[in-house]
């Protein structure tokens, strides 16, 4: 399959009179997909019922006749002014009770009834309309489901969805106020009505309460966007796809990507960098206008779980960005690296976003491909550069991974609930476990919790999984693998089982009490290294094969094993280091900023450094990009 | 008086089938005591009026049966949910305005008079069915006052409450806008239903204002804890506790105290060490796992004397707990160090929190005396150490203090309203002084600021006093004490006096001038210490003993003498040394973590360092306890 | 013109038998004004329309027949409580939506008709009986406005005032869709009245948006000042004055000083070095008792251009004050020096905040002239040493200035909302121009944005103009000076024009680019500076004249000249070197602490290092003040 590349555009931004010089310049550049329409709601509705489909229509004719292939959005993100006069109680409320307004985007609460009816409301016309229309070859459900904070709404609306939720799930409240062990501090309830939202509590709420609340918040936003899917697939068989976010783990991406063909995701390396990652201020200088030499690759390999094999970057930045705290623009050459990082990673397509950069409202200090005085922006050369690679090397075929690293948004939720330490985020430690496989050299394969087949992995790791699926506890047995910290001490209700977790044939091990550290201070290991954050006490007879100097078991276990602690991260490079021997794999010690990946045909090698530098006898500058066939 | 242990249980957490055998390991870990029910509302009366007691007559009776003594809480920090069926506003109004919601615990408002009648009528019934039971030895009113911040509520209830103390105080509004300066500001009132609580005002309100706030909520508090004991006493002789808490300043605990028989608090040192105290980060590293080595020391005098005399560990920390910020795991060894510490404080009787580790629900990560699944936790042994080592020495005898250190709540509610410098807090400054005191070796009486008679004390501490109480202004008279910075600076009304304080017969000093400095500057002192936070300038006859380098006045007067700054750690050595030569006490300069403190009959020497100390030719260990024979 | 003292008073606060004291005492020590009369509405009309001005007939009796000139200010900056009965929806309300209630002050909304009808009124009742009085020399507006941030409120009435206010700017709905860029997200209004304010939004609203808004809220302050400008005018022809903030950008000054006769601003040096200023932490140490050395000049310069050359300082710093987060004393000698330099910089007057320190309210630790037990504080005899120094120097003339520096409110509103960098802030950037003029001895004038003639200066700096005036932008071409970061890069309605900004003639520069860094990162240039915080890539005819060590423009344009981003201090001393040496002016390179300021008539040296520093042969002490005839 043929790589391509494509851009986000705004017709209703632009006189209609140049929309054909736009379009002639996208296919001169070697674009094959242009993405419109998932804001343009009050244009096309400009008043309740009343259409204006007439120049969507033309801008499709105009683009599709100049070769380009439509991507066409559902505009749900950005319902018009007029909306909140039907439904003045649509707006999603804030962990502190507030409502969030009108002004901006996303204002709309998933729960609420008459919001989700208009949004299937929408979904059908555009469906109705452009289902069979030739020039749209694939659909976009809403934007970016959860920025801004939109997952989880403090509404009168979600607390009634949540009593119909938790009676669907618990059928009775003594269920609910066993499941919960509500009574602890005397909270437990006669009625499935009597239970407020987990916000505004004296001291923090149950945490099942939370996880619950969590949980049903993720189900909202599966079923919006399947309820758009069902609208859209009776129309189309043009793949449906929708653009996810970076560290955003408020919902089950897993589910929602079931509902869909493509998954897809809006990739801004150094947006991230600045506003969402941890890292030191030397690395986060270092990497400043190239973003975080590990972030994109997770997500790549994360999205390939979620679109079952199939993903895209939806929007791509090209220059500087306005919504992070600081905004530098990147080093040249990184937007085609971060294209061809994507294609390597398996991704078909790469949008840029946007193609003219817009002279107004709140994202006017974000650079497209063309400036706002139509000349081009830096990154357009580097397009250009990308689709004529491209020609040489249509296709890098599917990549094998010998790692597995299973990822689970219910985790995310759990240790949100009950961090029990500060710092503890299941994202930011199974990010720790992913950067040190990219430092390695190591092709990842990102898996779903319900995974039930790791035999096609040298070994997996599964660190902070709360409750171990069925299906993943028994693929677990026999397999080589690296399981915890925390893992599977946990019941599905977030209590501690009994007996003590883990609790996976073949490896006796218990965790009979856990600390969390401050971040100053470390558990030394006899190996060298240490762990940060948290540490585990073991028991059991499975076998110790590291330990702390201080005599406690660090890891435990043969093949199966379980890990004590969260390991820093010259620590996981040793325990890496340690199960590649074991398997046979290459643990390549990369150097700082180099990244490698490698294809079905062909080693990628990425230099995310800002400086020169060699591998294997070739200079690689940086932000460069360098293949060779394996 | 044999000292003795004891466990907090919650048999309602537990099937009724173990509750026997429970009971035997109780006893034969040594302990005496097991306190129970004070979350047990929602089993015990599962709907209004429609009571359960069958599950609690069977637990008294299986402990006491057992040979332990018990402990009845009430239940009032945790009312049901259908409680707010009842009295929909009787939950508390936090400072921003937002009611603080069911789902956790202490959700109720001291100022709510329905409440209030609900908390009179559950004591009520429990005082009549188990007045006379003679398992329950003891009493325990409420749990933790204060905890989470619930002492000031700005509810209705609370701004009607308040009109109403400020009508008995005042008696005409005129008095009450003399009282306050109104004038200031056009701030003046006509009547007292005019007065709204002093938060969400444009910038800071008046600060006796806030200060008459702060009387009223303690008020609160006072009268809640009054009507339980009246209802308690009518039915039982035995002695009727509160558990306070650490570092908890916003009610003024003698005045509880004085309706109680013995006082107990919560010692947590660890979650204390991370979560409210000060401290370098290497001095937090240092004492991560065995906590701040006058934190305990402080609270055990203090609360001695808010018992008069008596008092108890109600919870004692066993291993990590779930609420700090970070939670580590205690030394080996603490658990022992922290009982005995007690007991040379004069404790009664200390119990470990909690029996067995909940499995569920916000506190399944607390550790206690047993694991989740039955085994025994580290703590177990130690408590039985302590158990067999009472054995030994059943007595230690009432300690003897040559140190007096006035602590006021007032206080610390003034300077609450009026910090004048950001990080001016009464505890802190008290605390500072203590803490010079124990790293001299010294045994501290805490006092309360009525105190009317200093003679037993070779000198006493007084900073940071509001006001002097007519009794304590005639007992500094002819004492040898160290008053200031800011002792009897202000009328009873927050206002500044004529003549300028402080006003004590025999010291001709007055305060002309304050002010406050940021953490990075100090005032040096001829003495080559330093102030730091705050400095006065004094003026008057009394003889300067102590100048800054710049020549002002740090110290004036003979033997009573007023102190012009805050002294750095350093510095309260180098006055402490001063006063101990001049009234021939021993200074010792104990060893960094070492702590001494003299009972009637022993010394004890305890560790706080993680290494072994050499004292007097015995080497102690980390977390060891040593005491010999005086 | 003879410069003159005076004091702050307030004669409500005193028993009566005291004013004649006072009155003579201020006599005593030199002073010729006294304020009076700005917070004391309760006594001055205890009920609604009773009236009680016999007091303050007096007190002006006494003041003025004692010889003390009175300035009488309006008292609207305090509504007595009975307000709020009449209007109960008269207080501000924050952005998170909270009334902002009493119990302080300024708890009122600018656009609440209501009270604008009160200010009026009682502006009014002011001005009829006090117009004519031979006593009342002066008048004062209301009392710093914008204080405890005040400007801006979210209350349904201003809501309403702001549909009209854009209603009657854009004529049509569709004029300020256009305007704003509504079609971006669906933001597309129907009316007016659709149009919440702009918190409280999902995500950041739309920077025009927030604009208009602030720029809504600014015209509320001006027209609230403007109706009791008129009410006053009607009665007297004392000039009527105002007080201003230091670094208070919230609402456009200098459309409120077109309405009065003379600015003034109330200055705390010490206060706003620790509350308000960026500084290195050894800066702030340095400088901790004398407060920013270009902090009071900067706002002199400021706000003698605001009062278009007349001028005054209406509250001066004392000693501590209390609302600052550290309150510590100045070095003696600053209160003489602080007024010295207003003289320096054109103050006809000088007036000390206040005359005895009040014992009671929110200010009790504010320092006054007097102690609160009337003796003596020690600024007191600085004022008298000035008083005295006037009659050798009563006038030293008016000074030119040989630079200018354009300030523009409407540009800090702009930077606010559309920062683009967290740390991007107007205020920030034009005083880092206008410190660097300090160090290199410069006379400077700031002028407004609609300045016409830049004729009269060597050279002229305008960094951070949003937007260029039409008359501005005319006086700029041909003229010698230096615009840019960002100056004229967007259009009035805050989007981005066509073609690039800047657009002045004669200067062919276009920003292509912008970039914002953290605050560790800088941009190297070749003449050994750097860019902090901001960078633009340019393109266009005009010569480059300085070049990043990357090899981009830094700056471009020959005497009109563009700087292309944010240059640290070290680099603001070189751009100015440049620009003295070819203009002629002297650069010179003061010692660190020491600053110039010549009048018509005499240099004058003020040393505001805490040590002594030569300067050319005279040692001049710490918080010194050196003159020598020109």
């Amino acid at each position: 399959m043929k790589r391509t590349l494509g851009v986000c555009y705004y017709p209703e931004h632009w006189p209609e009179d140049i929309w054909a010089e736009d379009a002639r310049r996208m296919v001169d550049a070697g674009l094959s997909w242009v993405r419109i329409g998932e804001f343009a709601w009050s244009r096309l509705e400009p008043k309740p019922d009343e259409f204006d489909w007439g120049w969507l229509d033309r801008a499709i004719d105009v683009l599709g006749n100049a070769g380009l292939k439509v991507i066409l959005g559902t505009p749900t993100a950005t319902p018009p002014r007029w909306m909140l006069d039907k439904h003045p109680d649509m707006l999603a409320v804030d962990e502190q009770g507030r409502p969030r307004g009108f002004g901006s985007r996303r204002h709309y609460c998933f729960s609420h009834r008459g919001y989700r009816e208009e949004s299937k409301r929408i979904t059908r016309k555009f469906a109705e309309r452009y289902g069979t229309n030739k020039h749209i070859q694939a659909w976009q459900t809403d934007n970016e489901y959860a920025c801004h904070d939109t997952t989880r709404s403090y509404s009168d609306a979600a607390t009634e969805g949540f009593h119909f939720w938790l009676a669907q799930k618990y059928q009775s409240i003594d269920a609910l106020n066993r499941a919960w062990g509500n009574v602890f501090w005397s909270m437990e309830y006669d009625d499935f009505v009597d239970i407020d939202l987990p916000n505004l509590t004296v001291t923090e709420p149950n945490h099942p309460h939370v996880l619950d609340f969590y949980r049903y918040s993720s189900d909202m936003v599966v079923g919006f966007n399947r309820e758009q899917v069902d609208e859209i697939r009776k129309h189309t068989s043009a793949p449906i796809i929708h653009n996810y976010m970076g560290r955003e783990t408020s919902f089950d991406h897993f589910k929602v990507g079931a509902d869909l063909d493509i998954a897809s995701w809006d990739s801004y390396p150094i947006g991230f960098l600045s506003d969402r990652l941890e890292g030191s201020p030397e690395f986060k200088r270092r990497f400043l206008r190239q973003g975080h030499p590990d972030n994109q690759a997770f997500h790549h390999d994360l999205y390939r779980a979620v679109g079952k094999g199939r993903w895209w970057i939806m929007e791509q930045q090209p220059g500087p960005v306005n919504w992070a705290p600081y905004n530098p623009a990147p080093l040249p050459g990184m937007a085609r690296l971060w294209a061809w990082e994507a294609f390597a990673h398996g991704a078909e397509t790469v949008c840029y976003f946007r193609w003219r950069q817009a002279p107004f409202a709140q994202e006017q200090m974000h650079a497209g491909l063309l400036r706002t005085d139509d000349q081009d922006a830096p990154a357009l050369a580097e397009a250009q550069q990308v689709s004529q690679e491209i020609n040489d090397l249509p296709d890098v075929g599917t990549a094998k991974a010998d790692v597995a690293l299973v990822f689970d948004y219910e985790s995310a939720w759990a240790w949100e609930a009950q961090p029990q330490g500060a710092d503890f985020d299941q994202f930011r430690l199974a990010f720790s476990a992913y950067r040190a496989c990219r430092r390695a050299g190591l092709n990842v394969d990102v898996l779903p919790p319900d995974t039930d087949d790791l035999s096609a992995y040298k070994f997996t790791l599964a660190p902070g999984l709360m409750h171990l699926s069925g299906s993943l506890r028994n693929a677990l047995t026999g397999a080589t693998a690296l399981i915890g910290p925390r893992t599977d001490t946990k019941t599905q209700d977030i209590s501690i089982p009994t007996p003590l977790g883990p609790n996976v044939d073949g490896l006796n091990v218990s965790v009979t009490l856990t600390e969390s550290l401050p971040p100053d201070v470390g558990v030394p290991l006899e190996n060298g290294g240490q762990f940060v954050h948290w540490r585990e006490m073991l028991e059991g007879d499975a076998s110790v094969t590291l330990r702390t100097t201080d005599g406690h078991a660090a890891i435990m276990g043969d093949k199966l094993r379980y890990l004590a602690g969260w390991p820093d991260d010259a620590t996981w490079d040793l325990i890496l280091k340690d199960l590649c021997d074991e398997t046979g794999l290459t643990h390549h010690a990369l150097p700082d900023g180099l990244r490698i990946r490698n294809t079905q045909t062909h080693r990628f090698v990425f230099n995310y450094a800002p400086e020169t530098i060699e591998w294997n006898g070739t200079e690689i500058p940086a932000a460069g990009v360098h293949w060779e066939a394996l």
